[in-house]
């Protein structure tokens, strides 16, 4: 079995909108909180480490994303991340976001590529970070 | 022909990331502002109206977005929205950001639905605005 | 001796700017989750509360801060908030964001007040909630 | 007579709070914003020059601002600015924002210090855009 990422994200006064509910690029900040948190808690190798240490860049290429249920003030979700391919360069990750009751208010899929940030261009995804990456492979 | 709402963007600081590049979240804002002037300018219905007028809350259910090339500070871009599908309550937009050279940056689908802000229902769009998106109908 | 609200803050990739440093809204923003958090947590007394339950608004009337040192993503700030006010419909707040050596990297004060969201007119800080801010009174 | 830098602002979705008014932090992206703009605009200096040809920074280091008046979606300000300060490395500005009826909703003061990106220490202010700086100057 795949591992899956964990955590919480509580829902804030600068996650709303004048309608009372989570504006959704705000859910596009919290997917990147959850992509940098599994980097480092989950693979050992933090965004210090990805953008300064090593100058690599770790854009997000593609977005695919399902609001399904809104969410409001005090709410406390529950995201998920599994990964659901694994290129030479590029990673694909699938989030859910659930509310309370356990039911997905946002379900994503995003496909980031491993860069160089100062050329801009691909960079294989090094054999040490492939192996931790392979444990939350979902298939 | 169908029409095509155009507008220009200014790559802020406020836009970028240590990269040096546009944060995704950033583009999603973009997109959502691109959507507040077409209503505003186009349809002559503008946020005021659909949110505090009439009740109105118009939140994204669903985005595709490819990321097809950085964007860095003072980049100007241009900015197109047409429409490619229109529900009763539902309304599906196209946006393209373009470089200076006219390469696509940015291409999206977001999908956004008429709902009741206080019952979070969807509502039908009303025939006056109706008419009016359709003028932006791609097919 | 008077009570200390104390939270930890990570720099997070969406903090910073393309300097590499946290772009100074973002610590505004920080500011404004850690009245969020002392509210919930130590007040009990949750944004939901104010604003939902109660119809009431907390906006911030003045803020004076000074950035001492910049702070990089990967850092771990320790935040604290005091009391330095309370007026009848008012609060001021201090609040430090320190590194990890201890040293200050930003300090502000600032003044929030309690408004009938309605009517956006200042509204007297119940008995209650009175007592608990006044633990945090620094004098 | 000094010069006064001058700019319209529209208050966007994305500005709001669930409170209906914008939420602070927000107005301080605006100020950036203005600063991003007199840079360019009046001085001929634009943040690209600044931060990747010069390789220069421009934090701010100090803000004190007040918050007079709420804004609300669909309000268009009318900014202004102005220099208070030049120091050798250091810039004071005067930043007011002002309703639709030409009542002051925000006035701020911040101060911004050039500095060299990589060691971030304070540079000295070219005197080429000292210059243009001076005559925005009100003493």
């Amino acid at each position: 079995m795949p591992d899956v990422y964990r955590s919480d994200i509580l829902i804030r006064f600068r996650h709303c909108d004048p309608a009372g509910i989570v504006f959704f690029p705000r859910y596009m900040e919290m997917f990147n909180d959850l992509v940098e948190d599994w980097c480092r808690e989950a693979l050992g190798f933090d965004f210090n480490e990805i953008h300064l240490a090593r100058g690599w860049g770790l854009p997000t290429v593609h977005l695919d994303v399902d609001f399904l249920a809104p969410s409001v003030l005090g709410d406390r979700l529950g995201a998920t991340l599994r990964v659901n391919h694994i290129g030479s360069s590029s990673l694909g990750v699938e989030i859910t976001l659930c509310g309370p009751d356990g039911a997905e208010r946002v379900r994503g899929k995003s496909v980031l590529v491993f860069i160089r940030a100062e050329t801009k261009r691909a960079e294989p995804i090094p054999d040490e970070l492939r192996a931790r990456i392979t444990r939350f492979y979902a298939g």
